[in-house]
């Protein structure tokens, strides 16, 4: 997985009035992410089957963990009983295997948002998709965003607004390149035998 | 530790050309952040003399760090030979007792962000400050803004924009309440005797 993709909505879900925040692996266990961070998984799927909040992250680890049967199992049965499953970045995937995407509209990092048409959801462009209690969000820092938008939901925009200011999140990129549509780089990024090693990890 | 503080900056420089990256501690091994997550700190203070580009990243965890003499020491040491000294939110502290920020602009988390008038630094009401091979960020997500503008730097504007594409940074936050200066709710977070449980992990 890609770390930012968990870390952006932990930091707002987490400081929620209440918040009981689990790390869920297959295993629990130091899990180390897609350019090296470890980050520790303190629970396995046995130990949170009733979660209130599903956050899916994403990542180049998305695709072994599509073939992870018991995960996407207790992703679709975690589901039938949580107040909101969502997902960052290529986790919307994972949502898609777990049958959460049928006839949905719904979103992903944009190099593999297509792949979501598989299996009958609507991939949009859109920074985050709210449909019924499934939300998706675009790639990696889209999760800061969701996350807002959840807090607002669910604790009222007084704490959303609150919570937004703890993490300073008033963004000033250097750059408007952070869509596909935007990004200058757009046109040597999408071809893959130009992509950069940074994004070769996408592939 | 805040996580966010260290994984926004992560995200970004990890995915430089030929970057390697290491966390660093007074001690090696699983370090529990703020709110819960942990993250594992790869190598000792005494492993890493030399980098070349230093981030510190803030948190409550700061106050007590302040007073690691070995830590402090180690900064200075290891400011000397950098290229680049930077921070993410109350990580400035850690920089002003190294004698990093003597003299210079700076900014920091805005709830503790006047401490750095003590010894000598000149606290500002800005996002990202560069002076000199200094740079230090506002709060939390503001070290994404600082990674990108230093990715830019190092590498190029064309490799910054296409990192800023690969984590999909187009932010667009619910609301305009992330600086003190524009938040809704910065007079009751303000005040100590209404801080919510989530600002209140900030005193």
């Amino acid at each position: 997985m890609t770390a930012l993709d968990a870390v952006g909505p932990y930091e707002v879900l987490a400081r929620l009035p209440g918040a009981d925040v689990k790390f869920v692996a297959s295993t629990p266990g130091p899990k180390t992410t897609d350019v090296g961070l470890v980050l520790v998984a303190d629970s396995g799927l046995e130990d949170v089957p009733r979660p209130d909040i599903i956050v899916v992250p994403g990542g180049p680890g998305t695709m072994p963990a599509l073939a992870e049967a018991a995960a996407v199992e207790w992703l679709r049965q975690a589901h039938a009983s949580s107040k909101w499953t969502t997902s960052v970045c290529t986790g919307s995937l994972l949502l898609r295997a777990a049958g959460i995407l049928q006839g949905k509209r719904a979103t992903s990092h944009w190099i593999l948002r297509d792949m979501l048409r598989e299996f009958g959801a609507k991939p949009v462009a859109e920074r985050v998709v709210i449909e019924g209690d499934v939300i998706t969000a675009a790639g990696v820092s889209a999760g800061i965003d969701m996350a807002l938008m959840l807090a607002a939901i669910e604790a009222g925009d007084a704490e959303a607004r609150t919570l937004q200011l703890v993490i300073e999140y008033d963004p000033d990129p250097p750059f408007d390149s952070g869509s596909l549509g935007k990004a200058d780089a757009a046109p040597s990024v999408a071809r893959p035998s130009t992509w950069s090693p940074a994004v070769a990890t996408w592939r």
